[in-house]
């Protein structure tokens, strides 16, 4: 598979991003470390966010998103040297809170290497209370998603 | 609190850790990364194993715990100058695969700043193949989680 | 060697602190990966920092330290589990620019696994240019050193 | 600079990797964390040693590089987004020991944001003893060097 090819396995995702895996990231199992999966997905996520406008419109409105679960499923390990493709997308939209998904897909495997979520909700900082989600943000997720492969 | 008292919100959970929170473990919004938590988790984990002898079975049998899934809710962000409590318990012992309970707490806030689970499963490291929990691990877990505080 | 004993090596140095080795910090090759270090580096700094008012310093004025060079030499390799102490001073206070030593030492070997040094000039956030170290600082550095156990 | 440009401050550089900044590698003070630096470096030097062949020779001869010193100078802060090219190259090669200059170009700024040496030593790992650098890694890196593009 070509750098620049997005795997079929990502084909409902919106948003993808391509990482090499990093020698430094195995620990003494020789794979990579269970929490360099959490990084991928936040890699992920703030690249979705930004393609939607999430990051400016929190600097504008000084409100923005903050994880309040995740998950990963751990389904191949990954080893140097690989690269992993990681989509992420907007699975569930509600008043307060949205739930993502995000899939790492292995080049080398050209497989899934593992499946999370991430549940996020909107806080305003200056009082640091849980706010709902913004329409105009709304609006940016619904759009982006319409945007995908498959859609 | 003092470093050496084990916090109330841990007195079920056999085994628990004291880490500082390190200053360069925040992010850009000033908070610890979620991706630490799951090094907590993990840290907490070993020194189950550590202490159930899981780690020296491994080395002799080559046979050794996996992480098949794991998941984190944040309920308080964290911040530099704290520390903070991990606790690890099994929660579940099946016959292939057990599930640990982790709860993070912060000395600051002396409150729960997270808490997620792992679930593990054993694999043969040479054939790469799953296997039924071993007996003797099965009943060093037993007896440690007979150990904890509130037993 | 207890927790909270210091370790003679470190007798020259103001500030320790103290860090277990976690398992996850391990690699490939079953050593604390070299850019651990540099973390134990940056929170022996940030824990000088703290206890010579520099943060609260660069709160109030707007002025802080940015790192401009640092170096690691590696002396024995560091496995979990173990803990560390982490020793910072500062060696040379110039008028634009500092350095600081640092000294890593393994409580299970008790030996010195690495040193190293730092480099920090002060910022002046607002303009992003260099200042010379205010005078408050100075002193406050200069103090913190008199009360090193061997001075 | 399209992603796939080598970069002309790295023409001195036999091996080069491409790595997008990840937001979670910016800490509190909104720049990319200083030991993020030592990965650059690390992953760099992985994938010199692939080319050269010393991971391949390690396996077979049980003799491999050890990290004796680094050090970095950092030049310009990194934030989010942007993305990194890392230069490694082999700058003396001595008889027990080689020293690697890495330079690290800002895709953004289009300038160095660090540069820094390594110095390795080679290990035989079942006696644990420093050795003479193999002949056959040493024709290695000299080879690999003289392929560089300014060569």
């Amino acid at each position: 598979m070509a750098d620049n090819h997005i795997s079929g396995l990502l084909q409902d995702f919106p948003v993808t991003i391509c990482l090499p895996v990093e020698w430094g990231q195995m620990d003494a199992f020789n794979h990579v470390n269970n929490i360099i999966y959490f990084r991928y997905f936040e890699s992920a996520r703030i690249a979705y966010f930004e393609k939607a406008g999430v990051l400016t419109y929190m600097q504008e409105h000084g409100v923005g998103p903050i994880l309040k679960h995740t998950q990963c499923r751990f389904r191949i390990p990954l080893r140097y040297p690989d690269q992993v493709q990681v989509g992420a997308r907007v699975t569930d939209l509600g008043d307060n809170e949205f739930e993502m998904s995000y899939r790492v897909v292995s080049s080398n495997a050209d497989a899934v290497a593992a499946e999370g979520t991430g549940t996020i909700v909107c806080v305003d900082y200056h009082s640091a209370a849980k706010v709902k989600i913004p329409d105009a943000l709304r609006k940016a997720i619904a759009d982006l998603e319409a945007t995908k492969q498959s859609g």
